[in-house]
């Protein structure tokens, strides 16, 4: 087995972003991603991918970083410990599609490490639905589920809530989506080794694209009316919410001088609020209800 | 003289909300107000005032509110505080027009007290143009400068910077608008005493309407294109941005379970974002050049 180094982690992610985009390509069927190659000044750097005005995605983005340099004085304080330097990769997907009845999905795997030999992996799925649909919400969490259990039973459910609690909307009191599985520093402290945890980790991210088509297939071509078009936008618009409000990631990323651009890539082409609005039809209500922690999706 | 309570600034603050409502009907000419009364569990409540779909407003709101109870745990830390039982009142307002050559505008004026004796008042309002326009941003920073100048001639100058200071959006290096006014703890340790302080957060109160009268006149009936209107929705994605990532009133709101629909009727009714776009006109190009801390617009 080779060894596990920063270089062959990153190595993998760039190949698993090559391997979605050309997958998403394939799956919208009209739209090419957009690369802008760039770079960190304190080091390192990224690639960032991006899709727009596609026959699938509206908007969206697939991006590959891996930077350097002194730790940032946040994660330092976090962790109590002094200066050293830090090495983090990862990739980050955020898709919008056109299509109100297709989920919005987003995807991150990542790897941390620091030079006084801490490390960890990080990471999750989730779907967020413009109207939820049982049936496709039990289908996308069995992809999650199985991509678990190879590793460990207790992954799915450990890792199904901590997504309920992480990817909620608090001042809506309403989570973003049908949520998915979410992970952060995962290290070898909980008698898994380093190996191990990567394997589980490359696993999500191979999921992603199965997860991705099957959640897309039966609804991308289902007929939409101006209704749905509006009920979409405000679910952008709670989208942005937690995004630019709670997402620890975003709040990360912009407080400590990242590429404004890269971070924002999640938010929607289109967005709207309107005061008070009230769900309109019986799958608008539905949708809210079933935005609660703890629902168990697959039965 | 009559004493200066909270009660009576509370009364002069629900008075301001009914006349800048009336001003604001007539001045759009369509669309009215609609109420929404509301109760604080802990303490007092408010009236929150929407208006939408207007002749010139697509939406906006005029809250006023009066809360009360125990002073919450942030606001305790903050000024390292026993605990104490506070009040808070005040008006806000945001405003976003249909036409991408008006600009959105905000105000601002509130008071706080709490049972240990600690007052002050705080407020602002400033503009945020999709389109900036030397001559308006002077007239603008013209009338809040006399405003100003009433009370003492060192007001304007440094609460424009303050306010170029607090409406700044950090992750984009540039100013929410061509700024105004802000300022916020003003009490008597600077030598002014509380009617001092009270006549001067009146009389901000009574600019605005002027104000927001003068900034809209020669520029609402101007004729628009789809390039404005698209160009208005991303910078109403910028506006979305600074209040939900950067302004510290809406983040305490959200952090103490304030009232969500209260809260966030500052966000527009629609907002577009692109990734990396870069201006396509002249006027676009000005636009952002002059989203920089510490232009005299006045001169």
């Amino acid at each position: 087995m080779e060894a596990i180094t920063k270089e062959s982690i990153a190595n993998w992610f760039k190949g698993l972003q090559d391997s979605i985009c050309h997958s998403l390509e394939e799956l919208d069927g009209d739209a090419s991603f957009e690369e802008d190659l760039w770079d960190r000044p304190e080091g390192g750097g990224g690639r960032s991918r991006v899709i727009k005005n596609g026959n699938l995605i509206e908007k969206g983005g697939v991006n590959f970083s891996a930077v350097s340099g002194p730790t940032p004085e946040k994660i330092l304080q976090a962790l109590k410990l002094p200066e050293a330097e830090f090495f983090a990769t990862g990739v980050s997907i955020v898709l919008h599609p056109n299509n109100p009845w297709v989920p919005i999905i987003h995807m991150n795997v990542r790897y941390f490490e620091m030079s006084n030999g801490i490390w960890w992996f990080g990471g999750g799925i989730d779907l967020t639905p413009h109207y939820v649909i049982p049936e496709l919400a039990r289908n996308f969490h069995q992809h999650l589920k199985n991509a678990c259990d190879k590793h460990d039973s207790n992954f799915y459910p450990k890792f199904k809530a901590w997504a309920d609690d992480y990817f909620f909307v608090k001042h809506r009191d309403e989570t973003r989506g049908i949520g998915g599985i979410f992970f952060d520093r995962l290290s070898d402290s909980d008698g898994r080794s380093k190996n191990q945890q990567w394997q589980f980790v490359k696993d999500v991210g191979n999921t992603f694209v199965p997860a991705y088509t099957d959640a897309v297939s039966e609804l991308r071509n289902k007929s939409f009316t101006e209704e749905d078009k509006k009920w979409q936008k405000l679910r952008r618009g709670r989208y942005v919410e937690f995004n630019l409000v709670h997402d620890k990631g975003t709040k990360f990323g912009l407080d400590t001088n990242g590429r404004t651009e890269s971070i924002l890539m999640s938010l929607p082409p289109e967005a709207n609020w309107e005061y008070s609005h009230t769900p309109e039809t019986t799958l608008q209500k539905q949708t809210l209800e079933s935005l609660k922690k703890g629902i168990d999706w697959i039965q």
